[in-house]
């Protein structure tokens, strides 16, 4: 009897495993006798109780019978399965298998993931990856080892720790001028199950939506999956033309970034905010605020946030702290709608019980010792300085082959490549990577692919003279492309 | 003009934001004057300085205009949202409002969390509440501490940190049978989600599929959510009854309990095991084994899980951390065929990312020190002993009152009352909560209500004093009742 044993756990369950495999398999057959033990130990050079303990496990379980004096026999009854005709025993294939969801799921995260591939560079420009500060770092460990002596080993509330939902009141009254009390505070594992949470509360399949042109395509994604009927509506200067928001049709919720426009970094003008509140009342539609670094912004104060300006309680705002703080930390949170509040409640217990006490404990400390600000208040001079230094190499290193979309966002640059076509830009991006430089194309982002191709530029993460020398490297990439 | 300031943060942004409040309430009409800042300050009693910096930000914001000499104005443009009759401004009724699933979530979950009521009891009987080990707590500690300052400040992955998966891999093939490699596994923040992530993948709305009866309510919320079509099937002394699964009807999966059925403490006999997974093959259903807590069985050797008998590639197998290390901690894993891994992680991943990564290194840490091991084999001591001490009482205290239902489950027990009336049953848990102790009905775990009412009595984080002193005091109001 070929019996292959895979090294993992103490020997006599590795025996046992294979004995079983062998017996399911029907490579030992029901009712048929099984070696002896002795036998058995010898030809896998084993010991006799290790072969006897797998036998008494077996037997134990059923698998086997012993019958005194004569031996173990394989149990009838496990013959069962093979009555089955074999085409039937086949794995169905995949989709049958799955519900249209999770079909749809399967779609977008097949063209999900960018830059997975880019780890390991030596100059990584990919949005998201937040400002390294070792002082956060060190707060941060000490916050969570108070907070894991402390914690209740109760469940958590599964809208949130209590005291983390205060904090973040009075950091959104503080920063971002929003009037909440903790009971409008749902916490999250993150944006992206905010963005989740809101697709189960609010949209059913076959629901029209609103998403920015372009936009995150993590929004995209989580709610294509859900079979949302997705519409873009044009991005300029002064933000998402709210103009052009559709007046027909029965649309459930917009998307919408006006602390600056993702990835466009356009800020939402007042006059704008006030006709997209406006909108969303007569259209009986949610706006999902996603102020994804609103911390951050460069020449004027940063604006308030729309929710601030919401009367009608329209507004879902979304925050969270993995950009500012490390991208491991999966925590963000919710501001609701009065009307919203028990709903979404409950699709987070359903959905998970609620978040991590212990890092939610550790937050509210770090948030109510002021580390948590006085980290904004110095990566807001640190980004500053990167922003800059990025900027004039931009300028200088490759001048009028690009335009800058913007300059006030938080953590990244977005650069248009006036005089350089898609596949060109495509090149770059290659030729950039070969040479250990990751930079990214704005198009995966966009709903209609515009005619200029352009780059998103994260910079939080790295020094003046990383930046330099990336688009130095960029800079070289380009000029052969264009030369050839 | 009346203000309310509301006491947080720096005072001058509580006055921008009452203002603000003002304005948008339109008790400021659009184009008129504010009052000067020194007569405001006057009549608020704060300096002039911070009525100066409120209308700075108001002005930066564009919400008001300063003219030069003539004070500053509303902006025009606020009242837009006016221009809407004062009807729709209201807040639309509940239901509309959200999405079928929404509401269904919140049917569901207004009949939830059984027990939150019971919070701050002297003897709480909860069923799920863990064991508390203050060494495991420290080990815990030590390890979160540790993980702490390794974890990358990287996006995880969304499957779950591969150090832990390969620790859970040997776990299960040292405790619980079940041969997986690593990319078999999933990282979850639960069994819940566990739950939630199934049925986004493999049901749509109007899909059956099967419960056992009694079955853990956490599961029934979350697919009724779903909108699955539930349908029940009986349990008995060798639990689930398979001779009875349908054969009819499109059935997409079945949640199953086979180490020991929730909450009757049945153990699945190996013939309904491979009857089990012959009707998954033969109907092409997926089978969910929730393994509550497959570690914990008194008398025989626990036995291996259903998933070690899938050769088909039918079985879910789904495991937590939560009932064994404490509740907050929200990490489970489930180990998935082949033909569902990547829709399941491509689910997880649009859920929310993946789960939170210094907890899974703390967790892959303190599996691979075998500190986790060490505990569940303590834990094992002590929870026999205090299932002992249960069983004794109940039998002494309660005699012919009741009937145990099973005597080998992990963490509670299960006993009928054969001679008491469902509202009997429901006083008798009332009286013992005033008297501070918490005690379960088992009629909100049943699809049909049984002839005779239960209680789930959880043991596992009471000693047996206390145990002995809970029993006294049931018994002694279920005696007032009964003569009552």
């Amino acid at each position: 009897m070929f019996l292959q044993l895979d090294a993992r756990g103490p020997q006599y369950l590795q025996l046992a495993r294979a004995l079983k495999q062998a017996i399911l398999d029907g490579r030992c057959a029901p009712g048929s006798r099984l070696p002896a033990t002795r036998a058995l130990a010898r030809e896998l050079d084993i010991s006799r109780n290790t072969a006897l303990a797998a036998y008494a496990l077996l037997s134990e379980e059923g698998l086997i019978e012993g019958r005194s004096g004569s031996g173990c026999y394989v149990a009838a009854f496990v013959a069962m399965p093979k009555r089955t005709p074999a085409a039937v025993v086949q794995t169905p294939a995949r989709a049958p298998a799955l519900s249209r969801r999770g079909q749809r799921m399967l779609t977008v995260y097949d063209r999900a993931i960018p830059g997975r591939q880019h780890r390991g560079l030596r100059y990584n420009l990919q949005y998201g990856l937040p400002m390294t500060n070792p002082q956060l770092a060190g707060a941060w460990r000490r916050a969570l080892n108070q907070a894991a002596a402390r914690v209740q080993a109760d469940y958590p509330d599964p809208q949130g720790l209590p005291g983390l939902r205060a904090q973040i009141c009075g950091y959104l009254a503080r920063r971002r001028g929003i009037s909440a009390v903790p009971d409008d505070v749902l916490v999250v594992n993150g944006t992206q199950q905010a963005f989740a949470l809101a697709a189960d509360v609010l949209l059913d399949a076959g629901d029209g939506m609103i998403l920015e042109d372009p936009h995150y395509q993590g929004a995209r994604q989580v709610f294509a999956a859900r079979g949302a009927m997705i519409r873009t509506c044009r991005v300029d200067a002064a933000g998402l033309v709210t103009a052009e928001l559709p007046v027909d049709g029965r649309v459930r919720l917009a998307v919408v970034t006006p602390s600056h426009q993702f990835p466009t970094g356009a800020v939402l003008s007042l006059p704008r905010r006030m006709q997209l509140l406006d909108w969303a009342q007569r259209r009986h539609a949610w706006l999902i605020e996603d102020d994804y670094d609103g911390e951050f912004r460069y020449g004027a104060r940063p604006l308030a946030a729309l929710k601030s300006l919401d009367r009608a309680g329209r507004v879902i705002y979304v925050g969270s702290f993995s950009k500012v703080i490390f991208p491991a930390l999966r925590l963000g949170y919710m501001v609701l709608p009065a009307s919203l509040r028990e709903a979404m409640v409950a699709a987070k217990w359903l959905t998970d019980r609620g978040s991590t006490a212990i890092e939610q404990a550790a937050l509210a400390h770090l948030i109510g010792s002021g580390a948590f600000e006085r980290h904004l208040r110095r990566a807001a001079i640190v980004l500053r300085a990167r922003r800059s230094a990025l900027l004039g190499a931009l300028q200088r290193l490759l001048g009028d082959a690009i335009e800058v979309a913007d300059s006030s966002a938080g953590m990244h640059i977005l650069v248009w490549l006036p005089h350089t076509s898609h596949a060109q830009a495509q090149t770059l991006v290659e030729r950039a990577r070969a040479r250990g430089v990751g930079v990214y194309l704005v198009a995966p982002y966009c709903h209609k692919l515009r005619k200029r191709p352009g780059l998103l530029l994260g910079y939080a993460d790295l020094p003046p003279a990383d930046l330099l020398a990336a688009v130095r490297i960029l800079a070289d990439c380009l000029s052969q492309i264009r030369s050839g």
